[in-house]
C-alpha cells in the first residue's frame, strides 16, 4: 500500500497528455493530490499548487508519484536528482513506468540507506494464491468492454464516486498501472503470473459487508486476442453480481488490430454472461457505459438512446452525464 | 531446446506414479529415452535399463532429466552427488520441479565451471510478445476439456503418434512442463506472465506449410475458474482451426473445487466455438475424446457410443482405441 498524501512529480512533460497518470490522480483522487513539482520545460499543467520538496512535506506529502510518462524508457538524470532528494527528505517513491525505479543502482541505494519504499506499481509485490472459486459475501461489479480502453476504469471510478456521495459503501479496486497509483493499492493484473491471475482477482475482492460493493477495474476485452485471458480469469476471479457492458461507438476496428472488428454489444452481454454465470449463477448485466467523447453532444444523446432502446439497459455516458443511473441499477438488485 | 536423449533420473522414488514424467517420455518418446538411472529404494522401473553415468554418455545421452517428483520440496543430499557428477561428465541438466536447480548454489556453481546448461521448465526462457491475432499458414488443432486433466495432452501425443505413422505433417506443440520434457521444448505456459501468454502460444505456433498441424497441448479449462484465462489466452493465441472435446465421465465435480459441477460437452462445444470463431472463423468441432480408464470394457463402450450418438461427433478413448478416427476427422477437414 502506496502512503498518502501525495506531491505529483511531472518532470519535463513534453504535453498535457503525458502527464495522465497525475491527471487520473487529480480528477479521481483530489484528497490525495497535495501538489505538482515541474521541472523547466514542463508543458503540463494540473491546476494545483506547485510545490517544492520541502513545502509538500511541511503541507504532509509522503511519496512523491511519478506521475508522467517518461522519454525513452530511461529515467533521466535531471529526474534522478530530484527524486534522490525526495527520499532524503522522508519522500517513498511510486512509479508506473516501464523502467524500475529499483534498477536504478543510486536510487535503490539511497532507497535502502534512508528506508524509503520504491513502489513498482508494474510489479506484482503479493505472492497471489491459486483461485479457489468459493463463494464470498459482499457484492462485486465489473465492468467488461467491447475493446480495450473504452472507459472501463473510468467507468467504475465514476460509480465509486457517485456512491461514497449517496453514502453507500463502495470499494474501487484497481487492477491497472493507473489504478494503483490513483488509489494506492491494488493488482498490477496484466503482470501477474498465468496460474494467479484469478487468486489475485479473488484476493483484491475478499468477503465484505452484504451491503458492500468492490467495483473491480476491468482489463482487455473477451473479443481482445492479445488480452482475453486476463478478461476472462478477472471474470472468474470477481465472480460479479453485476456486469457493466462498454463500449466506444466511433472505434472501427480492435485496439492494435486493424482486421479485428468490435463484437456488438449483444454479443458481449452473451458471452460475458455465459462465462460469469460459471461463479456466479445470478449474475446480471445492468447497464451500459458509453464513451462518447468524440461525438457532438446531440448526436451522443442519440446515439445514448439508440443503445438503450436495443438493449433495453440503462445506458450512460458516465463522464457527461455521471454514473447515477448506473448506481441505481445497482441498488436495484 | 533440451538436447536430446536423455538419461532418465528416477531417483529414489517412492512410487511409480511419482515417476510419470519419466514414464510419459518413456511412453511418448521412446527414442529419446536410452535408459533410467536409479538410486537405492527406488520403487520406479520403466523397464529401461539401468545405466551408470558413464554407460549413458557412452550411448550418446546428452541431459539427464529429473523424470520424479521429489519429496518435500528439496533437491536431497542424495541427488545432488549425482546431478553434480553428471554435469562433470558432460550432461545438462533438466527439471520441471518446483524448486528449481538454478536457485541451488553448489548445482549453479558446477553448471557455470563446466559449461552445462539447467534448463528448468517452469520457468520462461523466451521473451514472449504481445498477441497480434494476425493469421498465419498451416494448421492448428487445440483439445479444450469439460475440466482440467482430462486427457488432453496424452490426446494430442496420441494423434500425433498417428499422423507421424501416416506420413502426415504434424507436431506436437508442449505448453506444460510434462509436454515440455517429453518433446525437448514448448512454452510453460502457466508460467507466463499475463499479457504475454496468448503471445507465447503464438510464437509457439508459427506459420507452417499448408498442410501442417500443430497439434497444442490444452491446459485448463474455459469452465475451470482458477484457470480459465490460461485456457482462453490458449484458443486465442492458438486460433486454431480444429477443436477437440476432451472428457473424463466419471467425474463428479471440477478437479479441486467440490461446489462445481463439470459442463456438458454441448455447453463446452458451444463456448469454445463462440470464442475460437473470434480469431479463426472457420474453426469446427471434430471429435470428442474419453478419457474411460475408471470404466472397464464394457462400460466403455457404451459410454463412447452415448456420446458419439448425442454429439454426433467421432468419440474415442485415444488410450484403448488409439487417434485414428480424430486424425480422420483432421483430414476430413
Amino acid at each position: 500500500m502506496i502512503r498518502t498524501p501525495y506531491l505529483l512529480f511531472l518532470g519535463d512533460a513534453p504535453d498535457p497528455l503525458a502527464a495522465k497518470v497525475a491527471q487520473g490522480i487529480r480528477d479521481w483522487r483530489p484528497e490525495y493530490a497535495l501538489g505538482q513539482f515541474r521541472l523547466p520545460g514542463c508543458k503540463a499543467d494540473l491546476g494545483l499548487p506547485d510545490m517544492t520538496l520541502e513545502e509538500a512535506r511541511a503541507a504532509g506529502a509522503e511519496t512523491l508519484v511519478i506521475g508522467v510518462a517518461n522519454r525513452g524508457g530511461v529515467i533521466s538524470p535531471a529526474w534522478k536528482h530530484v527524486l534522490i532528494e525526495a527520499m532524503m527528505q522522508g519522500f517513498d517513491l511510486a512509479s508506473g513506468l516501464h523502467n524500475l525505479l529499483r534498477d536504478e543502482a543510486d536510487l535503490a541505494a539511497v532507497a535502502a540507506a534512508e528506508g524509503r519504499a520504491l513502489h513498482d506499481v508494474r510489479v506484482p509485490s503479493v505472492p497471489y494464491p491459486i483461485a479457489t472459486g468459493a463463494p464470498r459475501s459482499g457484492k462485486r461489479c465489473l465492468a467488461v468492454g467491447t475493446d480495450c480502453s473504452v472507459g472501463k476504469m473510468y467507468t467504475a471510478l465514476a460509480m465509486d464516486r457517485e456512491m461514497q456521495a449517496r453514502g453507500l459503501k463502495a470499494s474501487f479496486r484497481a487492477t491497472g498501472q493507473t489504478g494503483i497509483l490513483i488509489t494506492g493499492e491494488g493488482v498490477p493484473l496484466d503482470a501477474v503470473v498465468a496460474d494467479f491471475m484469478a487468486g489475485a482477482v479473488e484476493w483484491l475482492t475478499p468477503d465484505n459487508d452484504p451491503d458492500h460493493w468492490d467495483l473491480i477495474e476491468g482489463q482487455g476485452s473477451l473479443f481482445h486476442p492479445s488480452y482475453s485471458g486476463v478478461t476472462l480469469a478477472l471474470i472468474h476471479g470477481g465472480a460479479p453480481d453485476a456486469l457493466i457492458l462498454s463500449h466506444e461507438p466511433t472505434r472501427t476496428h480492435m485496439r492494435g488490430l486493424p482486421d479485428y472488428r468490435l463484437p456488438s454489444l449483444e454479443a458481449l452481454r452473451d458471452m460475458a454472461l455465459a462465462l460469469a454465470r460459471v461463479v456466479n449463477p445470478v449474475v446480471q448485466v445492468v447497464g451500459v457505459s458509453v464513451n462518447t467523447r468524440a461525438l457532438d453532444d446531440e448526436t451522443a444523446l442519440q446515439c445514448l438512446a439508440e443503445i438503450e432502446g436495443r438493449m433495453g439497459l440503462p445506458t450512460v455516458d458516465p463522464f457527461r452525464q455521471g454514473a447515477g443511473r448506473l448506481v441505481d441499477a445497482l441498488a436495484a438488485l
